[in-house]
């Protein structure tokens, strides 16, 4: 595997839970059709435009059913496929290979359009400065993965969880009785390596969180013109992050106003699978 | 919670590990604002018009957390929702309320995304006798949540995983040297209490499984001329499948064609998050 | 390991459950009498007549303690073996030899136990066509190794989980209100991959069932003469399956019966165990 | 539950992993006939003559599933019942008493086969003041049920595991390089708290236990007057306890051998399933 | 509980871990001595002075056992309490008493004593505006406890944990090829809520850690001469903390060279533990 | 790994746990500076003096995170070791030696601590015949780990858990109403192979202790004088055990007495971290 994900613990349980979930007893079909110990080979391919995503984490699938198995790719996650383009090989114990089929495509399919999505995203904020983000609106226990998918993708990943960075929002700022009170109880109790970001829906909030101290303003769902004024008022003392709707429509407009960061929920729950297949099954040896 | 998830002692765990995906430690932000033990209440609001569901687990977040927590709504899982409309209330600790947040929304945006696009395609086969059945191109770790969801939507499911199915798919046939061996391996194999299934590709593909006895036929991205040929050809000595490519826009012509089932892996693997949100925290006995 | 078993992550998990029973923090005995890292050898011996099955879980049982163990057979699984036989030979740190050895014959004395006995009681089926099927009534826990056993054995498999199969018996028709009911409920609900089981207890309510369009009717605790005109009955049009104190004095009738299954819960739940021990330890390179 | 089940973390965690095998994802049969919600009552019934051991867990199996469900039993663990006898009802919603049924059984059925076989050998015992043991040939994963049958059943504990005792055997003992050796490793190794048993197989190797100071002579497999010539050479000075085959037929004369404690591992291992069921499910309220 | 423990799904895991690791099978001791279902009381004492810390948890392994016990405080976490002070009483089944007292003893003795180590410390900085840090030189598996326990005593946390704040090291430094590599790495790689603090060892490297835009820069086992002109340099530019050999000798001239934090190793891995006992154990009703 | 350990399945997953608290996601400083795949090696340096124990386990984290890391020791588990020694040698991922440092230092900086602390008491007893023991007071989770220090340290167990030994404490013999009626409950119930051990507090318990039949007496926070006649009036009859505030201070007197075990709870509770560090990062190949 590459990246963020090669030394997490956390990541074979994921994958060994998932498999569990797809085979509780037995692969049914595959038991019947075929000896244990029939060495095969199938092919890895692209049946969509994009961003890959996810190599290592599909290859992991097969060698904690069999570490036998090889997963041989000729690309790498972050390079550009496209369809029908034959992106890997992977060989070993026919049975492994027809057991782990579903479970390591469904990690693949759902990282790469995760990425190929970003990559759509991030290309539209070329050149500005501006640099995307994803949000925590992640697919519950997967967010290991689509995190990392972003950052393949070309964008930047805001906090992970909730223990690792502030964010206050309206409903912790109602909770504090309003936005200057919310942004000193988070100064005096949180550890000294964490900035504290406030998100503001208008200029008097702004002016707020600010005054406050605050180190980062989101600005959420404001007008252009509001943004704008925004950024002038903020002029370079905290960072600035906008958030809420932001589109492949908007995002160019937004881009100009002078912004830090953009952050685009959409880009972990709502791209849409990348299409890939597993083909021609053969046996060791055989022409595909 | 209500039905197939009610009972399964996984979905809690599930929950769990999603909780301690987000709150490895301590959420931050919120210990900071608030203390513990300040009673409090929020609403959950629609932002989208669809099928919503997920609410027993959108509450079981919250319980899970802290067993006082209450979640009430006004709608149940598969009512219809429109963008702006409150749907339910849930009160306690705001600690709780604040932590459990993202969390319980994901589920419930993710849920509520596949009920409301099964929904949509379900529609399209109303009054035709044709049933849409959902695909194991599931989001790993979350088949539960989301074969829950198209049942929700107005689907049916397709089996759950390798182990409660046959389906004997392209590269079991190239491992089993073709269709009639893999039908015949697969009833001298299986249990006596699940039927065969094949996916063929053609028309004499479609004869060979015909002839070795499968219970069930899937024409598999076959073209609409050689699909009606099919049926016929099968003349209800076995049930037919229909998958591969079917869009809103395919979906009808093909449930003219007089198959019994049309699977769709875009339920569980596309459908974009359905956009709600937690509104208007207060404390108990303020007015929202 | 052989079969099903090999490629289902949930064995190890077992076993080393099962060592963890056995082993909470340290093996005493072993412990004081013997230096780690002494290399020694070790006899694997039947003291039974019968049939040998669990040989790979038995050597996975070492492996999993310590990786550079080795568990060689002269029989494989489903092999006869007679009272005295040297059967394998283990060889490794004598540590791990002795603090797997209870454990690994635990579970090989069991596996075994049942092969034979489903041996026995399929070997009076032989010839007649009439297929030996397993139940539910397994160990809790156990069910993955004893479903093994009963294969090995010659048995087949009934369903595995109440995910995986549909059967209706009396306290389901008593909840649905009639046979009928029941079968046209299920047929309603359940996945079109899995046939509709129904348990029947007199002539009459096997014609419901059979008019109800059951595709498996189990015919329990029926005298042999209703047993008889049942089969004559379903003519074919559903398969039949035998259930109830089935026993070696009683199959030999059942078989002639014209039905098509027998299930017999005592293959699981009442098979003594198959002796075995482990004798003869050496240091690696002395005689035995 | 009763005794020292009853506080013990991992018992929950059995009953709950054997559900999960039980009901991988949902009872398909039940969740077809029957709606969430449905009141029912349903008997516990007899059908053997023996020990009843286990009604803590077979609750336990149900108030797991839905903290609501009431068990209710006429007799309690240790009574004997006979075939027949209904001897509890357990009442909830429908649903969970049909999901709960044969996991709930399982545990019943083996426990109670093994507290009326261990009941049946200690009666041999009676008056004699010969106790009789379990040993560590105990179905995996099941050790902490079956040793409290035994206890039920009238028998007592050996060790129930390798840390918590001393047992010296043949291969140990070869490790080792002789009994006065073993002996003397496990005095000076095991903590203080721990007596040291020594198993013999003839009196040459009783003698030099005796001598290195054993507090518990195991004589396995030796004649009847072999062991009746240890007794007296050991004389007191430490505990004595026979293994190895030891029969309903051979007991009584064991007994006569003036030793201290007879250990028997069929009562484990191959005691016969006790046969139970529940029955006449009906609605709450209707009469049985 | 009280404080962030509250909340966290890991605590109960990390007690009935502990409960296990303490009875892994049965309290032999109480199972003897004492039925199943006597009510008792007994009192919680110190036995030294200092502050308390761990009541929830404490209160939480008797719960966890069986929810009906009661823990009841006079006093509650950051009291200072004295030696022979009675500070609660817990009630429920004598059994569950006795088998919780160690495992809760061991949680409350060591929170306790890193609290009154932690206190002592703070105490000596108090009026100087410098504020006392921990560390993550915890025991493994009880950061939780212990960086809440360091709070308790009036300390504040560092980073919990290697994925919430960026610390750059001196084998990051090596590792990067320098400070200005290191921190510009860290500035370009991590998520924009994070600061970036780094280690430095001399006033060159402050100096390069300052250039290259640091937020917070710990001076390392220096001199005070060099610690004094290191904050000098700095002015208020990025906060400081000084690691490194601090005790209650030198913590004093330590707060009087204008640094912002101290953090100290040994609050987490060399505090003493506080001692306490369970006394007066009696039935209910009785008197103390 | 040497030892006890080495065999234990649950010492991977204690220190895998270790490992998810100290990098719940991913090491934000070390994948910002360094590349995967870079080959280094770094140094493990004593800072203190004493007793190196938990080489083995500081190894073992390393490898757990990638098993092609290497760690060679220039010394073993109770070899004794000083300030400035580098005792051993890491190498492989340089991103490998980042994460897993602090890990690995906090197991073995306690295991160290506690082995250095034992062999100083250990080292006050040379020559008399008494035997050092540790307690049941460990840390929460680190049992394992904490009783092998003491081994390594020249200490010996007392029993590991509730469950392998029977010491009856004052709540016990409260709760049974007695010394006696404690020591018989205890012989009626526990296994054979257990020895009974009591705790009393003056003569008259002592007394009554023996004439009970104790295996161990256990003499609780007693004067020297009447420890003193204590021994004398068992002698020999039960084996002795002193406990309760033993200091090196006190420690010499209470080896004069006669007492065949002293236990001492500070060893696994209050014994200082013993400081070590990893040093001289640098890449394969480079000097050092």
């Amino acid at each position: 595997m590459t990246g963020a994900l090669n030394l997490n613990s956390r990541v074979d349980r994921l994958i060994l839970d998932a498999l569990e979930e797809d085979v509780p007893t037995e692969d049914m079909s595959t038991c019947a059709v075929i000896k244990e110990g029939t060495p095969g080979v199938v092919d890895l391919v692209s049946k969509d435009d994009g961003v890959i995503c996810g190599l290592g984490v599909f290859g992991r699938v097969f060698t904690l059913l069999d570490e036998r198995t090889k997963a041989e790719f000729s690309v790498e996650d972050g390079d550009r496929v496209t369809k029908g383009q034959k992106i890997g090989e992977i060989s070993g114990d026919m049975k492994v290979l027809l057991m782990g089929e579903r479970t390591a495509l469904n990690f693949l399919q759902r990282m790469s359009g995760i990425a190929t999505m970003t990559f759509e995203m991030a290309s539209l904020l070329e050149g500005t400065g501006v640099k995307l983000l994803d949000t925590r609106k992640t697919t519950p226990n997967m967010r290991l993965f689509e995190k990392y998918a972003v950052k393949v993708g070309g964008g930047r990943n805001h906090r992970f969880s909730l223990s690792d960075g502030i964010l206050l929002k309206d409903n912790h700022i109602a909770a504090a009785g309003g936005v200057r009170k919310a942004v000193e109880a988070a100064k005096a109790y949180a550890p000294h390596v964490l900035k504290v970001e406030v998100e503001v829906e208008n200029l008097d909030m702004c002016r707020e969180a600010l005054d406050a101290g605050a180190d980062i303003i989101m600005l959420d769902n404001m007008s252009a013109g509001d943004m704008k004024k925004a950024v002038e008022m903020i002029g370079g003392r905290a960072l600035t992050e906008v958030s809420g709707n932001v589109t492949k429509e908007t995002i160019g407009e937004i881009s100009s106003l002078g912004v830090d960061f953009v952050s685009v929920g959409a880009l972990t729950h709502s791209a849409p699978a990348f299409d890939l297949s597993m083909k021609n099954m053969r046996r060791a040896g055989e022409k595909a």
